[in-house]
């Protein structure tokens, strides 16, 4: 007896995007930009999201305010991640080797960067950049053990 | 005619603990826990030495005050990181695949866990998963780009 069968996938759309630079390391990077860029975009989108649908209502303000935020996130930790990959690959290059004390290095320099482009007092700069390295080597250890 | 060469290697100490609970599952969060702990402690050793150099001085209580601080952030953190090794262990033996959907699914469990266990309200609850799922994903691709 022929028996009848459906059967669907659900297919999530693929975060790819392939563009080239022409350059290695400036391929890396604006793909770090993108991507960084994109989770930041969809994480304040989802917060957005929420909020609005618990206050039940979405006004023209509102939404415009929504927007404008989702490109000043997305724009700024594009840029950080950008700037964590470009130190990364330097220090790389310059130490010749692959382990965690790279992204620890790239941490705390892009974070003491990224605070002394923003016209932080040297305290906060010195603070962020400890703060990069704690949170660029953690990510790499968890990186290992999942 | 011998010659005589003297090379020597400064060998950075090298974060490997081997502690075995007898279960991968539970290694694996053990060791999440020890390692971000461990970072997290780092952290907040190297600030407060920052801040002390600044001062000049140090003092009885302040030194108190730093250890206690040191214990109370490497307990939390390495709890969030083994919370958030074991959500993502699970999310990859249910699903059965490992890809970014699982960091950001464990991130998103991790981030409502860790938040409903600290007594928040419903509100927060929800903004610190969207907020975990975030960062998860963006230490995931950035794993992947360096």
């Amino acid at each position: 007896m022929p028996s009848g069968r459906f059967s669907s996938s659900f297919s999530y759309p693929d975060v790819r995007v392939a563009i080239d630079l022409g350059n290695p390391f400036l391929n890396r990077t604006f793909d770090g930009f993108l991507k960084i860029g994109t989770v930041a975009v969809v994480r304040v989108a989802a917060e957005e999201t929420y909020h609005s649908l618990c206050r039940g209502s979405i006004s023209k303000n509102k939404l415009e305010h929504s927007l404008k935020k989702m490109c000043k996130e997305g724009a700024y930790w594009g840029t950080i991640a950008a700037v964590y990959i470009g130190m990364e690959y330097g220090v790389e290059r310059f130490r010749g080797t692959r382990d965690w004390k790279n992204a620890m290095l790239g941490g705390a320099a892009s974070g003491a960067l990224v605070s002394a482009a923003s016209n932080s007092s040297r305290d906060k700069v010195v603070v962020n950049a400890i703060t990069g390295a704690a949170i660029a080597t953690a990510a790499e250890f968890l990186n290992y053990l999942t």
